[in-house]
C-alpha cells in the first residue's frame, strides 16, 4: 500500500483523491499496489467531503508520518507551496504537483534536491492539464534532438480567442462571457497578460534545453490588446490567431518568449479552440508531433497528478532518471531584439498606402479588410520590424508576428 | 555499454541505426550510458553503408552473442520476425519492434514470454509511427479507464483522402500520386483495405481493455469505393472523410472497427491531413486527448524504435511494469451487427425524395449535392440502417459512418 499526501484540497486537491478513490480497481490492476490519501493538508474543513476526515491543518503532522511516501502539492502560489515541497523533498518524500508557478521559479533547486535525496519532483500536471507532455519529452523524445516547441497553453485566453474569432465577440465580451462560464478568474491578469503561458514555456524549454528561464525575464505579450479588426484580418488571411508560447534554442542561449501569433489554417494548433491546449513540438528525428487536450479543469488536472503519483509508486525501488534544469544565468538568454519572424502588419488605409508599403516591405501581397490594410512580411527583427513600419509614414494598427 | 542488434536493415532498420549514430550524445546525456549497435542481420549485404561492417546473414551469432541485450525487430511481415522474436526473449533478450504484423497476431504470447523471461518486448513505432502513443497509454493514462479511441493510423489512405478532399481528385488518380510519391507501395491493398489500419487498431484496443482482437476478425472497410461525390458530400455537410480505426469497449466486449467515417470540421481528427496520423484517445477523467505526428517515414518511426531500445537501456535494473495482453476468445468480440452509430447517408435522387427519406428516416435535414440527395441519420444498428434504407425505395449511393 502507498500512502499520499495531498497539499491543498482545492479544485484539483479534491480531483486527485475522488480520481485516486473512483479509479483504485483500474490502478491497482495496472501497477499491482494499492495507492491511498492517508492525509490532506488545508487551511478549511470539509465536513461534507467524503475526505474530510483525513484534513489536517498542521502540515508538520504529514511531514513527521513516515507512512506517507508521496506528496500531491496542489496548493497554487509560490508560497508555502514552495517550503512544504523543499521539506518533504528534504525528508525523503517523493513530490508531485500541478504548481507551474513553483516550477517555473523553483524547478532547478527542487530537482537537484530531490536527486540528493533519492526521490522524485515530478510535475506532469503543471503544463497542458492533463494533457501527457512532460513524461513524453523526457521519455519519448530522448533520443532527439528539440529544435522549437508552440504551444497554447493557457485554456481561458484560447476560450475568449476562439469566441472572438468563430463569434465575433469583442476581447471584452468575450472575456466577460469566459468569466460567466467560470474559465476565467475574478481577476484574468495572469491569463490575458500572458503569465501563465510564460511559466509553462520556461518549463517546456527547460525540459527541451536544460536551461530554466525566469518567466518574469522573458518577453510575454498577451492578448489584452487584440481587437475585432485583427481577427477579421486574420481570417483573411486564412489564419487564426491564438496566444502561443514559444522556445528554441539560438546557438548556446534559449529563447522562450509569449505572444499572439497569427497560425495559418493548415497548421494543427490551429484547429485547437475553446478551453483545450495544444503543444506542437519539432524534434530533429521524429519532425513535427502536436499533444493536444483539456489542459484545465478538475478530473483532467488531477489525472495527471495520479500519472505521476503512480509513475512513482511503480518505480518504489528502482531509479528512475529525472531531468535536470540548470538554472539559467544572463548568458543563457537569447537576444530577443535580434529574433526574426514574419510577421502581419495592419496599417490604417491611406491615399497610396500600397505603394508606400511596397516601398518600405518590398513586394508584399496585400489584402484590403474594412478600413485596414494588411499583409505578411519577410522574416524581420523587431527593430527591422519597426523602421519598416515607421519608413511608410502610414499609421500602424497592429502587428501579429507568424508561428 | 548497452549493445543492440538489428534485425533488418531497410528503411527503418537503416533509420534506427542512423538515429542512434548521430543523436549518441543526446542519447548519452539523457541516460548516462552509450548505446550501440553491434550487429545488423540482413539477407543483403550494404558495402556503402557506414554499417556495412555490422551485417551478419546468421541470426544465430546474434542469438549466441551475449554482449547483445536488446534486439531491435524492423524486419516486417510473420515469419520469420515471430520466430526471431521469440527466440531473443527466451535467450534474456529484450525486443523492440516496429512490427505492427507480429504484435497484432503474436503480441499476447510474445509480452507473456518477456514477462516469463525478466525482459521486455516494446514496441511503440508499431502505431503512429514516431508519435508517442503506447507509452502515454499505459504511463500517462495509468488512471483512467479508456472509453475509446479513435485513429487515423494509416497514412497513405490519409494522403489519398486528403487529395481527394482538397484537389478534387478521384480515388485512382490519388492513389497514383501517392504511389509516384513514394507513399504508397506497388500493392496497396493492406492500405487501402483498411488491413494495416485494422493492425493498429487491435494493438491499440489490447491496450485500452487488455484483450488482443485478431485483426482478421474485425470489421474492416476500406477505402477503395469512396468516390467524389461522397466527398462533395461531406464537404456540403462541413465534415470531411477519414479512414478510422475505432475501438470502445461494450459490457464486457471489445469492438474493433475500420472504416471511412465522415467527421464535423470541429472535431480535432478533421484537421489531420496529409500522411500525419492523429489517435483521439476519451479517457474518463482526461477526457478527449489526441496524439498527432508523422506516422510513417524513415526518422520518425526510427525515433520510436529508439526510445524504446533507450527505455531499456534507462531501466536494466528495475522491473517494469508491462501491458498484459489476454487473446481474444468469441466471447470478447462485441456484435458488430448491434453497434449503433449515425450515418451520413447520399441517396440517387428522385422524385419526392424528400418524403420518402422522412418516411424511412423521420425529420432528418436533407442536403442536395449534384445528383445526391444526402442527410446525417440518428443512430442505428447495421440493420436498421439496412432495412430504413430499403424503405425509401430509393438508390442507396453510399453510406458512412459518423464518427
Amino acid at each position: 500500500m502507498v500512502q499520499v499526501a495531498i497539499l491543498g484540497f482545492g479544485v484539483v486537491g479534491s480531483g486527485a483523491a475522488e480520481v485516486l478513490a473512483d479509479n483504485r480497481r483500474v490502478i491497482e490492476k495496472n501497477i499491482g499496489k494499492t495507492v491511498a490519501v492517508k492525509r490532506i493538508l488545508d487551511l478549511r474543513d470539509f465536513p461534507n467531503s467524503p475526505f474530510g476526515h483525513l484534513v489536517t491543518h498542521d502540515f508538520g503532522e504529514i511531514l513527521a508520518d513516515k507512512e506517507i511516501s508521496i506528496v500531491a502539492e496542489m496548493m497554487g502560489g509560490s508560497h508555502p507551496a514552495y517550503d512544504f515541497t523543499k521539506a518533504c523533498l528534504e525528508a525523503g518524500k517523493s513530490v508531485v504537483t500541478s504548481n507551474k508557478e513553483v516550477v517555473a521559479r523553483f524547478g532547478a533547486e527542487l530537482l537537484e534536491i530531490a536527486a540528493a535525496n533519492g526521490v522524485r519532483y515530478l510535475f506532469e500536471a503543471s503544463v497542458g492539464g492533463g494533457i501527457p507532455i512532460i513524461r513524453p519529452m523526457i521519455n519519448d523524445l530522448a533520443s532527439n534532438e528539440i529544435r522549437t516547441v508552440n504551444g497554447i497553453l493557457n485554456g481561458t485566453t484560447n476560450y475568449i480567442l476562439t469566441q472572438m474569432f468563430e463569434n465575433g465577440v469583442s476581447f471584452e465580451g468575450a472575456l466577460a462571457d469566459a468569466r460567466a462560464k467560470g474559465y476565467a478568474e475574478a481577476n484574468p491578469a495572469a491569463d490575458v497578460e500572458g503569465l501563465d503561458a510564460a511559466r509553462k514555456i520556461v518549463i517546456l524549454a527547460a525540459l527541451a534545453f536544460g536551461k530554466l528561464l525566469s518567466p518574469d525575464a522573458i518577453h510575454c505579450e498577451g492578448i489584452t490588446k487584440l481587437t475585432s479588426e485583427d481577427v477579421a484580418v486574420a481570417r483573411a488571411l486564412g489564419c487564426s490567431v491564438k496566444l502561443i508560447g514559444h522556445t528554441r534554442r539560438v546557438g548556446e542561449r534559449v529563447l522562450a518568449m509569449v505572444s499572439p501569433r497569427m497560425i495559418p489554417c493548415s497548421n494543427p494548433l490551429a484547429g485547437v479552440s475553446d478551453v483545450f491546449n495544444g503543444i506542437l513540438v519539432d524534434a530533429n528525428m521524429l519532425g513535427e508531433c502536436m499533444f493536444y487536450g483539456k489542459g484545465a479543469g478538475k478530473l483532467p488536472t488531477a489525472s495527471a497528478v495520479v500519472a505521476d503519483i503512480i509513475d512513482i509508486a511503480a518505480h518504489e525501488n528502482g531509479v528512475e532518471r529525472a531531468p535536470v534544469f540548470v538554472p539559467a544565468t544572463e548568458a543563457d538568454y537569447a537576444d530577443f531584439a535580434s529574433y526574426r519572424t514574419r510577421s502581419c502588419f495592419s496599417f490604417v488605409t491611406a491615399a497610396d498606402a500600397e505603394a508606400k508599403i511596397r516601398a518600405a516591405f518590398g513586394a508584399v501581397q496585400t489584402v484590403k479588410v474594412g478600413e485596414r490594410i494588411a499583409f505578411i512580411s519577410d522574416e524581420m527583427s523587431e527593430a527591422e520590424a519597426e523602421a519598416a513600419a515607421a519608413k511608410t509614414g502610414l499609421t500602424l494598427a497592429s502587428r501579429i508576428r507568424m508561428i
